[in-house]
């Protein structure tokens, strides 16, 4: 059993690592911290762990947490998350870091997007936890950067066409739209029900900060820099992510020549289904579940492709994912703890 | 007081139009049809209306209808109101048609999309019913085609680019996202709260039948044809379409010069609001009224313009309008009947 | 046209009184207070308001919304709301205060329920704004004490019965549910989206704060004094309150018989619609309307009758009912400006 | 591995079955059924199911069900199943039927409620599947017939109470609110999103097919005859029924005096969790999960004690439950395969 620690464990994405690894039969939760809930159960924090949880919330200590566990998840937010990791990595531990600071390999780019950065010595070690893009480098990680929500879904939407190099790069456009616990649970207006209930807009236009992650990961499968407009939206639901993205091709492929493609680009993955043709991603056919969902159509009017991703933003654009790379870093069956299905309704 | 009838009003189309029509100072309800309800109270089929509206359903009995008003709505389906509507005509009567069965001019692309047309006669007459396009027109018509709920917040999302020739019209993405009452009020699997909440998905994709309309109007206001990718979403709210639009720009213009220019091409429009920069349209607060809110952003790292309209699909994009242009046809006052504020929240 | 003042204008409470008193014809809105929003126009807070509200919100200054309006309603909280009031009172206005304040007759029972009360000598002439019990005394008021939503729905639930003395008063349990815009507009954990989102429970068991002002009302309608049950619960929705209330029935009648006697009780009433038999009141029916929905059921079995009532909690719960009860207080039609019917779905 | 078959996969307890079976170590899907699909993949019906059920759907024909499975549950509507169930157990099968057709002990009872019973000599024979109350029955059984939603809750709810008589059961009110699965996967017009988003009644008042098979378990437990008002509401979310119950205490007992016997009660139970005093059971603590979470409060000021229970409609209420008794029919861990926490957001 290896002992593991959940670093902010009182946020959506502490919860769901915690209901993840404690159906993992390898792993024991050996310590959860949160700065608000010191000395409280994170089963009184949240109720849905009653009877199974007993683990009690320790402050962010270094080495306390190093003390009680050999492998560590942070799940804090960017800026908080590099005040701790270095000095996990420094004690021998293996981390995946679920927050951006260690996603960007350009420290400027970061820099520009986040604010400055104080463990760039790491940039360079941090593999970008993207399973079906790094998976050889993730085995040998140290330090894990877990993808952001969108760019999971948008990278594992429009992987095989960039590899391939079908698509006009320059005329990529990504509209996704998210569950609202990709907003996190802290107490903003902007997240109380009444406000995002019945509603549906879009946020962050032009200048959201998974912007620049999607472009490099888009850029690294491309072999080239690629720029694209990203739209993210927020949805009146609790988990999902559904990115629609569109480009134009560039040679006359039709929706099943290119079904055909994806499904044999994808057919080793465990964790990305190609729906049959004409069966369109919906969220709620991957809630609770490590699954990306795809699927594409080819608007013969326009020679444009439309690729749609579904994933849950908590499991696959978060805990799922996370414990999909401490899988292959710990050289444990890639799937251990993610088998179960997706919750519908 | 004109007297007016509702033909079909046993779907939510229907209702709408009861609830603003009741609200209209100049006008009354003298007949409501609906063929599964006949002999029943309105009322009865929709409780929302006990105690203001008390008129028994008819069946569709054209000559009853035409001794009961003179005004007509027809909230029917495509093709039922094809069946119907020459007679009201020949009657005399004017008639707003909520149906897609005079919203295209070419009987070929109608008959394509559709089915065959049985009235092909009256295409050349019938205006399409966007007053903010044709509004002239509309004054002067027997016959008024509303037009649908998307095709209605991409026209007015673009209008203003395509007017000034801003945008490469072969750029253009409309994705398209509408609450769960634009698919009607029949027992459908697809429409269970169940199958529906908590979900979203893409559907009817690169195939949607409000296609060839918005194209149609988008290459009235360009004077050239275009032809965009259109990607409708099923959205888990009763009401309500945000409509995000991409195109690349012809020539560099900032969000500030093209929110200006925004501001000014739809001053004079009662029912398009242009909200302030950095608000962004949200179907929320739109909910019950006859506004079509607007703003954009420009992607200046790629070049883009990014629109985003909003409407309540049942109101400005059906039973809305539909009054909107009643009042034209009749020459009263643009706004009569329509000056509830959203419902927020 | 009146001039009118909404003292807390930045809640939800606040923003129906805007678009409620924008329908009405004899009503100018000439001051809207926000202390958060200060020199902001409240369209910016609240953007459903664009291009119809244009006040800009003044700081809660009694002299400055004195010299602006001449009737005030207060939006604010308990015991911020009898900060003010007394002012308001003493300058000559004419006031409905929407918070508890002065809902309680009783000073002590209110200090138990909440804190020290500052300004108990208006308690004595504060009239309790439920018009279906205290028209002719809210027709003279100067202060009027708007009800709780809770206790509008349950009063108006089981006053039949309490009057004629048929249901045992010591066998009252009221099961009531709210919609989340009930809780305000306040940034809390427990308010979050996915706190509430696919959630139901109930909170403030056996001792909510409306319990005693449900209980002054039955009491005072049934001529001695009543305790019950009352537990409230949240809904995921927006808006409104649905109150399921029990008790043992003194004498034996069937559902036909005291859904007669409902009908007749309430027959006057324009905003209590007593349903057909058989058709149970739903939140959704009543939605942004100031309507009251009952009907009941004898449970033959057990002797117990079972009365329903929804309402919109903001509507009748709140802004709709404080508008009423200033139409009786200036003298003009009870439902001026109140006109609008539910919005369905 | 045992042989499962779901007989009746197309509903929602089918799919739930599904995923459940699924994550069970010693049990095999090796047949499913559905009518209205026979010959499609159930993973075609249910895309949450794809790549892991590839099972396709069989006719129910007894003889081919029982050629492929040895452990049968039945997820037929009522009358449908009791068309079968005899047969599969003429077979030697064992079964667990979903369905209400052998819940009932009294022939009569049943059909005063539901419709002739066409195999009355196995209602002698059947054991209801409520571990808490009938485990050592179920070890033994051939025939199971699984619970209800609203009758498991209300039962465990009530229990201590009755069994140590401590409340007056004549005065027993539960108020119940469950949501949408529970009305099936069926098209019915008041199953549709619009009708129910947004909503809430109550439906079934006084009326409710529920309400024998509660009293029948209340009347076991306590010994004697029970009558009780049972008024079922409908929730607008997926999954979850909350229960709260009320009735007069027949001696003086403090909140924290009730816990402690509730905590006791129920301390062996795997799955009935008594949440900390002052922690309600909110739905969304055991979405997905077979909990059943129980709190109460004593309202000192009228003697009454109020229960509360949240339990999944699907899982506890439904196929969670059937697996819990499953395994206890096959000498199994009470447990195996529904060790899989909550879903929370």
């Amino acid at each position: 059993m290896v002992k593991v620690a959940i670093v902010g464990a009182s946020g959506y994405t502490g919860v769901e690592l915690a209901r993840l690894l404690h159906a993992h039969p390898e792993v024991e939760i050996a310590c959860v911290t949160s700065r608000q809930n010191v000395g409280e159960e994170l089963a009184a924090v949240f109720p849905s762990l009653q009877g199974a949880i007993t683990q009690v919330c320790d402050d962010v200590d270094v080495d306390l947490v190093c003390s009680k566990a050999d492998f560590i998840f942070t799940a804090l937010p960017h800026q908080t998350a590099m005040a701790v990791v270095p000095a996990f990595i420094r004690a021998g531990k293996r981390v995946v870091d679920l927050s951006a600071d260690y996603r960007l390999r350009d420290v400027a780019v970061y820099e520009q997007w986040y604010q400055p950065h104080t463990s760039p010595e790491l940039l360079a070690e941090a593999v970008y936890g993207l399973p079906e893009v790094y998976r050889e480098r993730i085995v040998q990680a140290r330090l894990v950067a877990n993808p952001g929500c969108y760019p999971t879904s948008i990278a594992l939407a429009l992987k095989p066409l960039l590899e391939r190099d079908l698509v006009d790069a320059a005329t990529l456009v990504a509209d996704a739209k998210s569950g609202t616990s990709g907003a996190g649970r802290s107490a903003k207006l902007g997240s109380l029900f009444c406000e995002v209930n019945e509603g549906f807009k879009a946020y962050g236009v032009a200048n959201h900060r998974h912007t620049p992650e999607i472009e490099q990961t888009l850029s690294h499968i491309a072999g080239s820099p690629i720029r694209l407009t990203f739209t993210p939206h927020l949805l009146p639901i609790n988990r999902g992510i559904l990115s629609t993205c569109y480009g134009q091709l560039k040679v006359a492929l039709s929706s099943a020549d290119l079904h055909r493609l994806y499904l044999e680009h994808y057919a080793a993955e465990p964790y990305v289904r190609v729906l049959p043709q004409g069966v369109y991603p919906n969220v709620s056919y991957v809630r609770g579940s490590n699954f990306c969902d795809l699927n594409l159509t080819v608007d013969v009017r326009t020679g444009r492709v439309i690729v749609m991703a579904a994933i849950d933003n908590l499991v696959k654009g978060a805990a799922g994912q996370a414990v999909q790379n401490m899988n292959l870093m710990l050289g444990l069956d890639e799937g251990r703890g993610l088998g179960q299905l997706p919750l519908f309704p």
